[in-house]
């Protein structure tokens, strides 16, 4: 397999760490974003919609949107598990990664950031705290869901990484690069430190990438 | 069970449409989104994220996030399935409901659209154009993938409905309402009708709600 991603894409990020808790070894390519490369012919061709990551199976057909290539992955290689057995915390994990998949991080992916700029004429700083506003609104709120809860553990979800994690800890890594206050969310920074003593998570990170 | 929701939220819609699918009756409970009722504190205790669609069940757990919801309802009533069997066509029928769910709707949202009128100060039409534009992006990749897969036919993934046409058609009726020119689209157009002729479907609508 083969997986099209970029190195600061926090959908390509999550990726690499569930392919890494897995064990499962793929060829990366780099696409290079900030110069365009997914908006190229070639890769129209794998992903209609230009986003990265995109995972090229062996029989040549693409899977796009990273939760459902790690939910692909999962089916297929289902050790170690980042779902729950049960219906309900199954849709517990799920309900906190598309929080942030669905919510925080769509609002401010590049082709976002650049339309604030250039439609709207705004200023990086406006841009900034734009960016900063909504992984605090989210953050917020997955805080507080991760406090209530009886399935608190180490992880978002009890003792073991979870497709929740996956989505967390590049998120985290966001909003450290655009230096967020995370002193208000005491859980999700410890549980960021958690993942991140895991290899999977380190060495899936951003600047371990070639 | 109880269903959380508001007519004219189309992550709602998205739930009223699969619960419709499963004939599974749920009682509703509307929360009015432009009067604040969401932001009440007996419903963040429900939702710290104070989004609908929240469904509670019988044992006072929720569930938010409306894919969560609907992977729920999947798992627990699998008949009629609102997955395909195979790991790569679920992650195809995945792929395509995430482009809707992450890539499309959360810019759409009323907290978004309300940021950029009050924090940046924006003209209805600047909005309006906004809102356009990630329909439009969104559009074109999804038309694209629907034609050129072999898995196409009458709805977005073969001959019976399943999770992507669940978000597609929510979607659709947003595009209407804020005129966006479908012409572009006829793939989406012709899946929308055909979904809108089952009663699960038209059921739903924002206008067939009380």
């Amino acid at each position: 397999m083969v997986l099209h991603g970029y190195s600061m894409s926090s959908a390509s990020y999550r990726v690499r760490i569930a392919l890494a808790l897995k064990r499962i070894d793929v060829t990366t390519v780099t696409k290079q974003l900030r110069r365009g490369e997914h908006r190229l012919k070639d890769f129209l061709e794998l992903n209609p919609q230009g986003f990265v990551p995109v995972l090229e199976l062996d029989d040549g057909r693409t899977i796009a949107q990273s939760l459902a290539i790690i939910e692909y992955l999962d089916e297929l290689h289902p050790q170690p598990a980042l779902l729950p057995s049960s219906p309900f915390e199954r849709a517990r994990v799920r309900g906190m990664a598309l929080l942030i998949a669905c919510d925080i991080h769509p609002l401010n992916n590049l082709r976002v950031l650049q339309y604030l700029e250039t439609a709207l004429g705004q200023a990086a700083s406006v841009r900034d705290t734009w960016y900063r506003h909504w992984i605090e609104e989210g953050f917020k709120a997955l805080e507080d869901m991760l406090g209530r809860d009886a399935s608190r553990g180490r992880y978002c979800h009890g003792e073991s990484p979870s497709l929740a994690d996956v989505c967390l800890v590049p998120q985290v890594f966001n909003a450290r690069r655009f230096s967020v206050d995370l002193s208000p969310f005491p859980r999700i920074v410890a549980i960021d430190a958690a993942c991140r003593e895991l290899a999977a998570f380190s060495g899936a990170a951003p600047e371990k990438q070639a």
